[in-house]
């Protein structure tokens, strides 16, 4: 029907988010952190209940803080906000005009073309190589680009050296979508010093398992920055509230406990590429905390179905380069156990 | 500087909140409610913080069902997000088009020309009568409106009748911004089964003392909340994390606690503008947790600057309408005792 809705979001497509099932399932679906997060969260979260009355500090000034302290940057680079989503959103407000193209692969993170269509930007949608694999010489001369590394689903991350090439030679702002950060592939943070035209963006949610709280952030010369928090500022002042900013500030500090679970996580990775591959099943290489498996004795969406039934929930894309593949966020090794039992069974 | 700002950022007005000091202060600033919330509200959040390494739910199902209860609503007919500023950031999207008008009060509420120049529409400011109360019936023939009721920073409530007559005769949608409910305003939510051009904001921010919470909800027909959900999932779709979520809802069944609170609040304010009208200062007749009253024998600014120094804030917007008045939160009985000593000290 639609009768009352602005012209826009009555044509928008908009994102469509992974189940989140209210019954018991081995849930690697949504790339959640198999563990739970370190145990001063809960303290941090408690010592703040008492405020609640009071608005939060818009800026989450201890948070970046010690974000700043823990990325070797000053807190003026330093930006924080409901999860990396809205960091992104307010990124995609914040620096790209709507006539100007955006380089972004063909097959990334299904977010972007919806927050193009949101803000009325255009998304070029720069073709992987047949593996998936970056050419990154297409994105020479581009005027911006956003770019997943790792990429998702695929969870193929490039080097720093080669999104290095892509900010140099492109002339707007290269936003580098770190969502998978903690898995394996190296930050683009250790550029922000020489470059005014990058914007890293990450999460609490993957890295620090707390997709629950809704904290993520930017890092970025002060310029950048700064146009972040105009876009929040002309939104919702107070994106982060205070539970959040306490515990999420808590948890970035626990950082042998999250190496902990990186470490388990990527065992666990490479633990079920090595079954997969004994059954002939190929993985694309993955930095992510989720593989893209390829399905070709039968096709991928009847093997969701028949996870699904087995009580395995896991995430197909329909979409021409993405539906012969499923993702499989990498749970314990307990779980990716009888992910593995269960793929044995139906293949 | 302003390089790499997309043209709409860099030529943006941000809204600007009240600010949140470091010191400690007698807090009359930003409209907190002066008491704490509910007990079971701590017990609720730490029942969930054992969960958080899962998204939340991105419907805010539980909570949504709370709150249709107690509005006697289907809960099909509530949205929830991450304050009422973004609720409504999120309806100025969802209903508005560029190029039509959308009627609201000449003084009222800041942030909404900050989101007509976000999301590029036009504001039809109606000048509010000498005495600060409206005219409705420059609102008739309108194609849509936003209503802040009772109006900030006047604290002045239209009586439910009126709204409904706004209701009837605007062609497109009409928002209610109820943000001060719960302090002697009745709530336009009686109307939402009547009219299908209808939205009523709310935020559990003043009301239910947890502004550091960040939940704001909307009560309207189905297709129009339908519309709030697409443009969700078109910024971000997880605004409210599983602590807020549990949160509202223990304070929202907590309703002879908060009712208490109210009258509290109430009973102050009306302390407050006795014992200012002994003194010959007048305020507006409120209904909301705050008063603005006339500063006639000094100037507002000075006032301001001068409780300021007795380590009183409160607020001052440096407009044509507003400069001779200070907007003032009500605190506790003895926060408001020590205003009066004050303002006494300082006329």
């Amino acid at each position: 029907m639609k009768q009352y809705w602005s012209k826009k979001v009555a044509k928008l497509n908009p994102y469509i988010a992974g189940e989140q099932p209210k019954q018991k399932f081995i849930k690697l679906n949504t790339n959640e952190n198999a563990w739970p997060q370190s145990e001063n969260v809960e303290k941090a979260i408690l010592s703040v209940t008492n405020k609640l009355r009071l608005y939060p500090d818009p800026e989450a000034t201890e948070l970046k803080k010690i974000i700043a302290e823990a990325e070797g940057l000053s807190e003026e680079k330093v930006f924080c906000a409901n999860g990396s989503d809205e960091v992104l959103a307010q990124a995609f407000m914040a620096y790209f005009d709507p006539e100007t193209a955006i380089n972004t692969f063909d097959v990334t993170y299904s977010f972007y073309p919806v927050w193009a269509q949101m803000f009325d930007l255009t998304l070029n949608h720069i073709a992987l190589k047949e593996d998936y694999t970056a050419d990154i010489k297409s994105f020479y001369g581009g005027k911006n680009a956003v770019i997943a590394n790792p990429n998702a689903p695929t969870g193929i991350a490039l080097e720093i050296s080669e999104i290095e090439e892509i900010v140099k030679n492109t002339s707007g702002v290269v936003i580098v979508d770190e969502a998978y950060y903690g898995f394996g592939a190296k930050s683009a943070s250790s550029l922000i010093e020489k470059y005014d035209n990058l914007v890293v963006v990450r999460t609490l949610s993957k890295s620090h398992g707390l997709a629950g709280l809704r904290v993520g952030f930017a890092l970025a010369q002060e310029n950048l920055i700064q146009a972040l928090r105009a876009v929040r500022d002309g939104y919702n002042s107070y994106p982060v509230d205070m539970l959040a900013q306490a515990g999420a500030a808590a948890a970035f500090c626990d950082t042998e406990y999250y190496k902990n679970v990186g470490e388990k996580i990527m065992r666990a990775r490479e633990y079920t590429v090595a079954e997969l591959l004994k059954m002939g099943v190929c993985c694309l290489p993955s930095s992510a905390n989720f593989i893209f498996m390829k399905c070709e004795k039968k096709p991928a969406e009847e093997v969701f179905s028949q996870l699904r039934e087995r009580g395995i929930l896991v995430r197909f894309f329909n979409a021409k380069r993405t539906k012969d593949y499923l993702r499989v966020t990498i749970g314990t090794q307990e779980e990716m156990e009888a992910f593995i039992k269960a793929i044995g069974e139906i293949l």
